[in-house]
């Protein structure tokens, strides 16, 4: 929090910090709650929806900018034809954090690779230096020969991940050598969405996030106690400027939230508007002495139903 | 819906209907619940926000594209200068519905208008068609001499729903014939953003809203208990097509929601979000002579904290 590191912060920015952390506890008791309260939901509208052809690839047509913006032309096609399923779930839930989610892409055989579940997960950790946020492992996908629509990034993603997993996260390895020159000659703006599957976010374990989670559950406690604290923040500690040296889709994290809190729960909306869309369209295609139906086929925004 | 109206709709749409329907009633509950847990925290809020000067106008200034794109440089000023307070209230909570809102903003004197409150006031409202979704009333501004930033539109607005409440809806009124008129000659995409106070709408008392609500509870109440429901939508209504003729803000309601949903519960992090720009800006205009402090001084994004 650069603002901060000024000279005299101003004395308000400590109660800002301790109120936001209460809306925070609010928010995560809120997820708790609706995720209990609609998980049986879920499962019906699956139900339902299954029995829907090509119902996510028309969600996926009329995705949000958030998501659409990150898929290209190609991507459009193979989730068009083999996007069968797709489903969100708060996988840590009931004991666990309320914000951690894991997306399940189900594919069908296509000419990039065969029939898979794609699983990443998003775990949402603390670091020690204050920092929140998703972290995620590059999740491998079986090219078919000469079909790799990353370029070999996410291989290269997935390798890097195992070496620092094995203790390397300081070493230069081959591949991460390989990764770096690469991607010198990438824009991270036209990847394909596929390199989603390589985010990683910051190197944090499990281990790590529940010590630094721990120590703001002590101060949090001590607040409430209404003991002074004193801040004992390392001051000369290096702070992680949030940068992930080897990512391959460095906005992972948030094409997850849009998927999750967004594509997902509002996908019925998504898959109508598309339907409607593509009736408009066939209305313009029609012969003009063809009998119309009820359509009106006039240019209007779908009705409004719920803000 | 007019997806719906082409032959022959497929057997899923009731059961997504259906769905939805349920959906909507859990969000409904949770934001009873979440008014409930956060009432008091945001009057905590408040308290340590009032000790902050300009903390509104800097929030603004980082205002989501959403609200921003309507806030034309003569409307920054006057919000700079002059917004001391604005707060967000579910005011038919905890009996009414949980989507009503009421936006509150206090401004001091300025160029433009004397020290004053302006109330607004969003209903959600239900139409018999099966409409949902906000109603306003236009609140009036009391602009010093020559000084309209709507150019009289707001004045028109308001006129024109004391016509239309007092019975003269389908009256051609000298109010509305000014009003088309000057619409005529006016770009709603550069309109000044206190046009925000003169939207409205559709046309639905509060009575009409009851019955309409009725009507859907006890769809609602016989699906549940598994009746079958002959569908008695009347096929020859007229649809309104949520078109308001004598609308000077088309976008209020969307505003209101990004004020109410966005801005408001993110009013800390949008604040930091302008602090730490205009650090980085002193910083900037700085003689590089001079100490620098801590700050870092370049342009890295905001820290993440949440998603």
């Amino acid at each position: 929090m650069s603002a901060e590191n000024v000279d005299n912060p101003p004395v308000y920015y400590e109660q800002l910090d301790d109120i936001e952390d209460d809306f925070e506890q609010v928010d995560l008791e809120i997820l708790r709650i609706q995720d209990k309260m609609t998980r049986d939901l879920y499962a019906k509208r699956d139900k339902i929806i299954s029995k829907i052809p090509n119902f996510w690839s028309l969600v996926f047509e009329q995705a949000p900018s958030e998501i659409d913006e990150f898929i290209q032309p190609i991507d459009a096609s193979v989730i068009v034809s083999a996007l069968k399923n797709l489903s969100v779930e708060r996988f840590e839930l009931p004991n666990g954090h309320p914000r951690s989610i894991l997306i399940k892409f189900d594919f069908s055989d296509n000419e990039y690779f065969e029939k898979t579940t794609l699983e990443k997960k998003f775990w949402w950790r603390h670091a020690k230096d204050g920092w929140e946020g998703f972290v995620s492992e590059p999740i491998e996908i079986k090219w078919k020969p000469g079909k790799d629509l990353t370029n070999g990034l996410l291989d290269l993603a997935k390798k890097i991940y195992e070496d620092d997993k094995s203790g390397k996260t300081e070493e230069k390895t081959p591949a991460k050598k390989e990764l770096v020159k690469k991607l010198e000659d990438t824009s991270l703006d036209t990847v394909s969405f596929f390199n989603f599957f390589g985010f990683r976010g910051r190197f944090i374990t499990a281990e790590e996030s529940a010590a630094a989670s721990r120590v703001a559950d002590e101060k949090r406690k001590a607040r409430k106690e209404g003991k002074e604290i004193e801040e004992k923040m390392e001051e000369d500690e290096e702070e992680d400027d949030g940068e992930y040296e080897f990512e391959i889709f460095p906005n992972g994290d948030d094409v997850a939230v849009a998927i999750a809190e967004d594509l997902y729960p509002e996908a019925i909306r998504y898959f109508r508007d598309s339907e409607e869309l593509a009736a408009l369209s066939d209305a313009d295609f029609e012969d003009d002495d063809e009998e119309m139906g009820e359509g009106d086929g006039d240019d209007q925004p779908p009705q409004k139903r719920k803000a």
